[in-house]
């Protein structure tokens, strides 16, 4: 760790239409000695109950990243001069077994823990969000989530199925993985079942931001609340695309109108800056209704702003 | 109707990718004793001066709209347990005759009526709004309607044809079927052909609220001034979905940059409630330029705000 | 069954683009007395091992079906006219649990042909096709089977899952449901995992008509194969989409090279008049990657000769 | 016309994708004196029963045709050497009036009869082919015409409207434009509305060239039949670009499985030389639906193919 | 000049979607007798570095423009009666030299300025800024330039080369082009290189509106800030469409989430008038990207508001 | 090379959308011993003179890879099995600079050689071809071509530049690589500039195989001319995407309609079995016009036949 991190493959040496397929073309985790954050792919999507296609996120994300450039100057920081990024590949699951996917998932995860390597896991389907919460849990004990999403995804069978990608949240309530004084929801919006949603929602320990929240205030605001929310311990991040509006992320399962544009959800990110982030993930990409790596894109940056909290909390710790 | 309404199918026993293929998996009207609100299909684009193809929005629509659930929580209510809303399928009309087409819409939008059935009309081209206008003040006398569009639609002729998709608000002024203090358009941008056209617009009765009059302002303000103009007669609602950006609806076949959001548009939907509205349609959604439905979820969204409306109005009014 | 069958809706009345969205405009199953040949979609996708989203095969079938006529001068029969053919709508399978969905699909099968109905039935992945078999079977016992698909489909296990879209009919087989001395797969090609696919291909009773054996032989030569294979027994056909190359059915899960033109197909299925069809399929279409409806379009032509046989059948009996 | 022709821009000088938006990027008609064969575009699709956007097909096959290049060496002749072709523009027509619609057609192809221009027309759906027919039989008489499509286009009215893109060969049989022993269609396939649809034609002298004569026959024998009904008089070709398979031209208003390839289509074009061909068109090409060019390709290659028939008329009479 | 300018074709007599296929329906250069300001396209693309295809741009953006209408209410003036508007075609350039073309721009952009005519110029990638700033500032001396992007495009070279689309600004500053006290962009968003990308830029001249600046203020401040920095002295305008957020301008090279809406863009531009504008560029459209002209449609709104700024400039010159 | 080769990731373990990205999911060259034959990206694109975007060539095609099984029935061969493939990346090269970039690729190529690997190379533009001819002739001295294509590709220069995609084997025959009696193109069809076209090909040694020649002949006819034109020596084989019909492969720079079907293609691939074949390559992919990734795997079936022909070559000469 002492060595300098190992970063993008050089855009003037190599363009960037050229080279690796990794993420933001960063070396493979088994070309570096240690990886403070894997990105790593969980092309699973047999949880969904619309549109399924997310089993092709890790890579449409990963095509989609090649753009990045090294400093990120919202933030001041060059997160993968920082951190040892790498690209850890894909958690390979069963697409036919719910209940063994999650459980290849949890170990995966549970694994690079103990190597002291966080994760940003680009999914797939909502379901993967708990094995990951699983294991953040079993490393720092019942943690705060801020949870970007159109849908609470805490509701509680779905064709008596408990675990889909709209219940990940609800299980990890029950389970005990969350701090039920420091979880939030954001971008919310559109049509539920019934007004007990919200209720069960809110016993659960969710507070919301909706996205119409956003119309007339500012983004700092939204931060505000949100970090008055997490507080001071461990905070898992956990991103559906389709907390941005259509227009923005097309390619997605369950799709809402009056959603976020990106802007927003970058700014609100960026926000995280100082909370103890050890964990993230970037789900429900489904490429086949994505358009000119539109969805990708957003999905490239959401994942990089998310480096980038990582790396200035690593760097003003290290001050 | 003392009865309770008979709503969506039930999507934990039938998938939302199955079932079948009216709005929001409602009910036809032939499988109820009684619609309070009828959403119905007019597919019909003779009148369109640019891209055709809202001929093919009604299916599109319904197919679109098969992911609204039960509660709307932005308006607290659930609008197909306060109303009985059914599936009235498609009105078929002559595509080669725009007088009989016409007269076969306004036929068909009386009948509904004399049965005490309120109207959400999917389009087809804007054409349709003239004779749904006269169902509605043949009813209700002269009515007040706001507009939602990037374009006056109040021209005079085009190619000596006066009833197209851009002239009927100016033949329903001329027919006295509005009332001229209560009129207005939202969102209207883009180039004009004369300084002129906005001379006659405000003759014939309506004000403008311009789509930039959003950039820096509150969706309440807007609501405030659409509320103050339509008072408290009967409110006729006409979406032409171009009032959003291309961003949002790109299948529509007249699109100005400039434009909404989906999430200006829902907000501004909402400050319809306690206004007398008496009907509604949906129009100018041109699906062969749509992208992974993202026109069609917006309309269907749109049409579950005006849903929401009107199921709010009937509850607060029972109380 | 004395009375004359309800067709498709008047074209002359009704234009193309409205009216109901059953297939080919029929009637539904619950509009008339006796059904002959029920069009029943299985939005079911559980079983693909690379891209998912047949799921909403069924209604783009559907969708898709719209400009089909009434008469096939093809095989001189207007297929409506001569049996009673409707849409039964789709049959509700759990999307988490393929058990049950397959038990699910055979007993509705089970239901139809207790009522006398013969099934066309349009995916859905190719896993329902077991339970279609099963029930097939359970009415007439062993049954030859004409199998157009580019993959075997008789492979084992994946994933240690039994029941997948690549083995329905190696348990079929096992299950005793075939007549092993009359199936052949027709339009095999692209590569295999190793030379006992074929093998064991052959010892379930296939045989095999490559899509190159098109090249330069006649379609009336693939013909006489076939009717030589099938014989004189019951017959059920089962047309995965992707016989077809990607040019002609784009939206599919696994595409293969070197495929079937739409009129090779077409013309083949013709040759079927005489043999005792007692079910048929139409199975992988996958409308996210389908564009302009092609693949929507050549499944419907597939779904309308398939009707047409039974008819001609029906026609040529009673004489 | 001693003058040598003005042919399409140089592009060693100026590259494909720059320069003038004419077809082939030939110069406009008024850019040369005297114009032997112009390309004229009928943007107007108001006579379309399902799909419409034809009217975008002028500038969509004018874009896709400038990849063509001078010399045609399957019919060994230089088309723009040895005739003055030029671009004409659009033939603007009311979209809002068939009948007024047809009648400026019509007006405007005897104006260039009267210069001694052929036609070469670009539509546009094929509502447009009686005018033109009118117009060549006005000049030649009654004439033979040989009509690719996949429909028929002699049904009699469609909502009561006698003039739509299905009738246009009905009204010419009528209005004696036909040579009753001279006519074909060929690429016919799909389904009808009744036998009698094949009778009637049969009646109004068609003979009929199906699709599927092109399965098991040769291209040379389909030109033999082709060549032994035109005979020697005077000969137009209507080309409906739905003759080609939707997998070869899925842009267009109603696509039906089991057609023609480019290459069929363009061998049989071939064999029109020597005939006395006096006008052709080319329709139905509906952009929306079409993805990459590929019916624009295929809709400019036709074109050529037919330039080049012309220009080797000329040549071979000349000599 | 006294004479009264040639505007666009009338729609009321040529539908839009008929006609020349010149930006927004103008005359061609050819046919009037002085050119005010002249739409010229560059169709060059071999400066970029990572999607190409640009150089389809300035056909796509003519095509967009069909819809423009003759007068702009936001800014009250109708640009083609107050000026003398027409399309000049394209500037042929050799797309396998980019010092060639870059001369062969230049010399171009000076025969429109010994003409009195000001250009508005499609692009064709960035690159093509440097020559035209070069034109520019042989006429008017070291100008301003206010230049709308997500990407500073003051890179220094790119695999050696120095003259990119990603160098035209620090290639102009190092020329002496730009009046370092009067240069800023506006969009910038997203990763660079490193820190020092922002401090060389900066000594260039240039000061920056970044993207999230429009997230918290108004557009009028935003206005504010570029009036005061552009000054008094001659202006240049260059857009790059990146500039817009890829919902709102899919079709173009490097897309960045977190960007502007297109009513963001207009707003700004219309904050133009009353400045000096000697010329403006539109660039880095790429039509392969694009979907439903939706990028197209923003780029010819971009170019109308520009010309529309001149246009109130010399009518309020002129009073 | 005594060991097993290393196949492709095992797709019971690893399903075929998750894993590594290289081309059939095989190991990357550096993780293996010995590569027998590498196949490699170029992604180079100009040298195009139409539709860039074929330097996304590489990616696209090894995504749509993911499906190749290891078992070829056509071939009777386990291509993976009896050589040793692995992916080798890209060569990374100058966008900017075309002679850098082929002195590049040169380079490269020379050092497989000299590891004794064979290439197979994935494109980028048709330029390549030359530096591979290069290193094949320094190899093997003057060898053989096939080249499957729509166009000659023996044009001299364009745009004054002599190294452009539409010239690699007029270049390759001046500098003396090319054995002239043993060089022929197959799929040649549409326009050319002159009849010196041809005959210039002629002269430097190239025969023509018509797509047409396929129409009413065999697929083994043409495979026979070929062999008889090959011989014994050695042979290079270079496959233009765009010699398939767009049909087949819209996703390229340059279509012309009138191509081979992939069936076709394939089969005539196979008829290379037994010939000295020393490198190949498959270029001009262009990704952005693909749709389902239909041309992307029509490109890496292709690849797989040419990969199996080598592995039956080595098989057989081991025998």
């Amino acid at each position: 760790m002492s060595s300098t991190p190992l970063g993008s493959i050089d855009a003037t040496r190599v363009p960037r239409f050229a080279g690796p397929a990794t993420f933001a073309r960063l070396p493979r985790a088994d070309e570096v000695d240690h990886v403070d954050v894997a990105v790593v792919g969980v092309p699973f999507d047999s949880g969904v109950s619309y549109r399924p296609g997310a089993r092709f996120g890790p890579a449409h994300v990963r095509a989609s990243s090649k753009l990045l450039r090294p400093y990120n100057p919202a933030l001041d920081v060059s997160p993968f001069a920082e951190l040892q990024v790498a690209d850890a590949g894909d958690i390979a699951v069963n697409p036919f077994d719910i209940a063994e996917a999650i459980a290849a998932v949890e170990n995966a995860a549970r694994v690079f823990a103990a190597q002291g390597t966080r994760l940003l896991t680009i999914g797939g389907d909502h379901t993967i969000a708990l094995p990951l919460l699983r294991a953040a849990a079993a490393e720092h004990g019942p943690i705060g989530v801020v949870h970007f999403d159109a849908h609470l995804d805490t509701w509680d069978t779905y064709f008596g199925q408990p675990y889909t990608h709209g219940t990940p949240f609800r299980r990890a309530a029950e389970e005990g993985l969350l701090d039920p004084r420091r979880c939030l929801h954001v971008g919310i919006r559109g049509p539920l079942y019934s007004p007990a949603d919200l209720t069960d929602d809110g016993v659960l320990g969710f507070q919301v931001v909706h996205s119409d929240d956003y119309q007339d205030a500012t983004v700092a605001s939204v931060v505000e609340r949100m970090r008055a929310r997490l507080g001071d311990g461990p905070v898992y991040v956990s991103v559906d695309i389709d907390v941005l509006d259509p227009a923005h992320a097309p390619g997605t399962g369950t799709p809402e109108a009056g959603g976020l544009t990106s802007r927003e959800l970058l700014g609100t990110l960026r926000g995280l800056v100082g909370l103890d982030v050890v964990g993230a993930d970037i789900v429900e990409v489904a490429p086949a209704y994505d358009h000119a790596e539109l969805t990708g894109v957003a999905a490239a940056h959401t994942a990089y702003e998310l480096l980038s909290v990582l790396a200035r909390n690593r760097r003003d710790a290290a001050r």
